[in-house]
């Protein structure tokens, strides 16, 4: 068994000024609840969001962004068509890759299926919470709908048999996040419970593994910078005033952010 | 002629409770414009979204569901074949549901007629503007678009009438909001003319009314304790800086929601 | 070759003045990051969006509106349909309708096809980046997705030339906004480099650009305007506590909005 490593906040410094500095192009094919939040997020930490979407286009758009984010929250067929299409492409030219499996559990055959889909087409980084990550991995999880109630601790073993059995990384994200290539483990503690209480935090962060595994030479090491800027502007953010003030918040630490600090 | 009665704090403070402790998962098939702050909202009264819209996965998803809003806002051919499967599968599981007609009226034909298919599938409360309840009960409104100019009070009739014709609750809502099962008649008096004037304030509240009602063995009160948080929610908010600011502290107020104090 | 005036303060400010009169009702068929957004910055500065999407329902609806919005952000086949319906039904009974042809350019051929498609039907303002408008003028831009990379100096002339051959009115905006109907040409500076950050802006500005034409005799001056209020409310906003407060902060300002002062 692979130990767990506190990811540290020097691993994480060059992996966000390498953000800044690519200003990558990170094609979004994302759900309609957090298609703004997102788009602003990805701005906020200098990165390009493009939410390109027709069938038309998106294999097109592939090949000149420099990573690709899935997520199926708001799956419907025409969408599934566009999803499928991108992340063909994407593997063909391997161009890095983020699956957001969100709300896949037994409630939900549809997307569950389109997602299983999506994995055998070789995601660079599986992005969810632990009960998408136990579905996915074909156990038992207690989801209803996009907000699971299994800890992460309780999916750390599921994600490492799903980072193994597809070879890529899983980043199991909750009360401790959890990032692993089935060999090694690092840990992300932190963070604030106000993240659960606004809707796309966990979505953003899909999007920001994106922006940070763009052009890098250790996607790993760049998924878990993204989980540590994602709780560390947590911690930092107005908790208050309520939870209109705390998004707010969450995106000017997002976009002030000094790693040297 | 039932007696108009004000509703009362004391009468709000279980139902809001209710909400934050029972965690409703509230079912969304909702407008593209407001699917964030409907989210938000929702996450901030305590209870828990769910935007799922595919026509695979409604139905199925209403199973589970506690209760479930439909809200026609920015409706085309596929989302209205998911919203009709969804409320046919709430009427025969009993799940309570909410309809919100956004824009019906003479100059939009085709979303008038499905909000009539809609109806004959048993909402339990209809939540809409003076011009929207005006309409749905056949009557002449001055709407054009979802900011309709009628006065609620011109159309509190209307509002009785409709809950009769389908054993409904109907809460038209604006200056004076008013909750009616066609016997009782409860009014919320308060609130802020900035709700006007930021958009989703009502596709929220319907949402807000979703959660309130969902195992609920008053859905009267229930409906009319979503109306009252959401109008004292807007007086306590910031109003001196802007409708941005507005925004915000109206979500930090709902969070922050005491119906004690 | 026409001289570049700098539009002023005067000339801007009983444009503003006419939408908080007339209170337009713009409607609006735009992409999905933006929908929230657009349609509180058109309440915020007065004006009542309305999105309506449905073939069914588009063209109707045109008839009723003062003007028209058309942005390409997330195009699908769907929504194109939708589009082409609308513009030509604004053709037809000459309600002024705005272009916002985001991302054209070589990397996305469908959506750039669908545009010149609607640029046949007689946009009365043409709204885009220096990239978009070099595109639609027939020259190269350095365009990779919405964000593109080119001054709207080196977009001047296709800008005139676009305007001529079209017999419309363009908005080249970027650091240095050009508003030309290819004869006269006016200039506005100042906002700031924030705008840049906030996804929506550009977006935005073209609905108040719909908002601002919507029953003016010089609708010139009034692209001009909403052009010049964008600017100012960016310069007046909040910059310090980052990019969310910065969102929040414009909003304010373009609520508030004082063009006396």
């Amino acid at each position: 068994m692979p130990t767990v490593k506190s990811f540290k906040t020097n691993q994480a410094t060059s992996f966000i000024h390498h953000v800044k500095q690519q200003r990558p192009l990170v094609h979004c094919i994302t759900n309609d609840v957090v298609q703004n939040f997102t788009a602003n997020i990805l701005l906020a930490i200098g990165a390009s969001p493009a939410m390109v979407v027709a069938e038309q286009e998106v294999a097109e758009f592939v090949t000149i962004a420099d990573s690709l984010l899935i997520n199926i929250g708001t799956i419907h067929s025409n969408i599934a068509t566009s999803m499928l299409l991108a992340a063909t492409k994407a593997q063909q030219t391997q161009t890095p890759w983020v699956l957001d499996p969100v709300a896949v559990g037994p409630a939900l055959n549809y997307r569950t299926e389109i997602a299983y889909q999506l994995l055998s087409l070789k995601p660079t980084v599986i992005r969810g919470n632990a009960s998408e990550i136990l579905t996915l991995n074909g156990q038992n999880s207690s989801a209803k709908g996009p907000d699971g109630q299994d800890s992460t601790q309780s999916a750390l073993n599921a994600a490492k048999e799903l980072a193994q059995k597809y070879q890529t990384i899983v980043a199991v994200t909750g009360d401790i996040d959890y990032v692993t290539n089935g060999n090694n483990v690092y840990s992300i503690t932190g963070g604030d419970i106000a993240l659960t209480k606004v809707t796309g935090t966990g979505c953003s962060l899909s999007a920001m593994v994106a922006a940070f595994i763009a052009n890098s030479p250790d996607p790993l090491s760049a998924t878990a910078s993204a989980c540590f800027m994602m709780k560390k502007s947590a911690e930092l953010a107005n908790k208050q005033q309520g939870l209109g003030t705390f998004t707010v918040s969450l995106l000017d630490q997002l976009s002030l952010f000094n790693p040297s600090l």
